[in-house]
């Protein structure tokens, strides 16, 4: 067995759970997957249809975007991918959708207010939505500079990555992370289901308020602080 | 046969229900079934996905929410469901979801105002939206206040737990109940409907009336009333 | 054989198109089928689930409501249908659920106005939405007076059921009829898109005006005047 | 082989996305593929359901929409389909639906404003609405007015139809097309997602800005422009 098959085949599995959860139109996502160990990750090929992938189709690239194996070329966005591996050490699988609600949402530029349980069951900040990125940063290196905003994005609103594992690029689309590619894909079918939930929220009540932070804090840590309950 | 397989597979049977109905992404639901005679209830595990579930894992909880039997951890909402059995003597399975529709009206923490048939074919009431539980509750046994909220909702308000089965906690979601757990998740998956029904209406016309209370008893007696005429 | 057999398995048949075309929730609808040279209808049994439905459990029943054959109790909204079938000699097959979209607008108590050609190319008229039924007509003979609503309702607004095969009942919910159960059943489907469709209309733009009269009736004549073109 | 199997299989083919993409209800759509040597095309017989069809039943007609070989009637758009050829030697394919969230944009007399990236990877531009037609227009030949009005549409917006390869005919749906038929079918279907993307981002933000140009022309060409480098 060749050094990365395992990684293509995680990477492969979790790219196929995009259609069967709904979150992509045609080739319209993708995910990766790190091995932190030897610095690289598997991605996607670029363009290539849900129905025509295969594990050996993966591509393998290093966090500076260098194709280290594979015979087609990665996805268009993985130079994203690279600078998030680089920068936030935490996370070890990034998916990226065009997911309906999420996609409304950054349309609109607005985060995604946090409303109700569901949504503090897995963070307690609001959904942030980044700014459309700058004339400058978009001529330059465009996928690198989409990194940058978003780590931009988190540094300026003092987010913590490994607590917020979801996010808006402003007039583009959403991107998840994890701690591993079962968790960023989850994170990616939670933001689209969270996205809808606010949207029909502020259709029925334009005014109704954000969760209180006792309730936040509350349905955070039960499921995710030291004295966690939820789960086995 | 142990004492509580049938109770168990009942249980099961009924949570296997939700993903069917879509009414639940991932765990984000449970279903439990009483037994009256001997004071405990069957519940779904904590965080257990529906693929993996099987009669086996259902945990046996008494109506102080100890385990009386079972491997695994129940449902972190076991608390709640427990209050509610402990109460309302009526009642003999309960079912807690996020489904959307249902869980933006909670959002919105908003009534579900009474505009058509549909919703009065099940209850002559608004589908009440208990308000957001105080700091206080919050910090002390959150789910088993969560119970107290929803059984403080229905005194305040004059309803009667087997007449009105479903009912929204502020901010947070659903939770439905019936005699049976076949009713149960019924009205699960009618709560849902009629949520989004609301919605709507509401969007087409902001002004829509009320249901007229001719209307109302009308369809509700036909349905349940003592010269029902609906269904064998 | 027996004498009704064929239309039972009709009826069987044209009922169980109603959740496979995502028109029911549960047992939230029925279809009738006329035998007009015996002057009787075939139609589902009250809250029979569709999975359990045969066609030996259609009932059958006469245009004045009374059973003549079945051992079950027919669809509560059987004296509805009578009347129709009494009333509007030309129509041998009704359909009734509570679709979505279309009890949506019946709830809102207005009529689905006509903004497009896939509404044309079914009738040049809105889709009237009776008004609720007065207190003396509900608490008289309800499914009576329901036929009765409806028949007023286009006895007032000069419409002609053979042209206009749909229509709501103000707080309640849709029914729709035909020449043959395909075209009662098809209609319920289009019933529900095109409330959809004029639903979403006004939302993107509460000022979209009405179809004008050239473009209703060329797609009207297209598909069912005396030149049309449109099918085999 | 006869002369036109291969393109009777092919517009068999395409027409049977439409469905499987969830585009059409009953027979509300239609796609065409052209043999541009030979100045014909092989488009779906009138009214037939999709599932009675075949590649034997598809319609051979030339650019003057006379019928070269067939059985069956094609369908009554078929002259609208013919013009277009005519017109734009570019495209290869047209697909014709009434796809629900597009066509409320075609009700709704409006532009799809292009508010995200999802817009901008497929066109530079709006979405364009023609107007709804003159009566004179309507009662003249219809359908080949139609394709006059789509083809007048992108004449006086300076539109290139190998550019931007969908619209809107005001009060009726949309149109698209293609280089192949593979590209027109992902046209409708991309123009159905973007439809309703837009529709709820304007709903979340009425305000809601359209895309600034760097954005735009960088996402189009990194896919379409010569220095593209999406896909393989």
């Amino acid at each position: 067995m060749k050094q990365y098959d395992a990684l293509k085949q995680e990477a492969y599995e979790a790219n196929m759970q995009l259609p069967k959860l709904g979150l992509v139109l045609f080739t319209f996502g993708n995910v990766s997957v790190a091995d932190r160990s030897n610095k690289v990750f598997a991605i996607k090929p670029s363009g290539v249809p849900y129905e025509n992938l295969n594990p050996k189709k993966m591509v393998i690239v290093d966090f500076d975007a260098k194709i280290i194996e594979g015979q087609l070329r990665p996805s268009s966005d993985t130079k994203t991918h690279a600078i998030l591996y680089k920068y936030w050490e935490g996370i070890n699988s990034i998916v990226h959708t065009h997911s309906t609600y999420a996609t409304a949402w950054a349309q609109s530029q607005l985060d995604i207010p946090i409303l109700g349980t569901t949504h503090a069951d897995h963070t307690t900040s609001v959904i942030p939505c980044a700014p459309p990125m700058s004339d400058d940063m978009i001529k330059r290196d465009y996928e690198t500079e989409t990194g940058y905003q978003i780590i931009n994005c988190f540094t300026e609103r003092k987010l913590d990555p490994s607590e917020t594992e979801m996010m808006l690029v402003g007039n583009h689309a959403p991107f998840t992370w994890g701690a591993t590619s079962h968790k960023a894909v989850y994170n990616a079918a939670v933001l689209e289901e969270v996205a809808k939930m606010a949207y029909l929220t502020l259709q029925i009540n334009s005014a109704a308020p954000s969760l209180k932070s006792t309730l936040i804090n509350k349905h955070y840590e039960r499921k995710h602080g030291p004295d966690s309950y939820y789960g086995q």
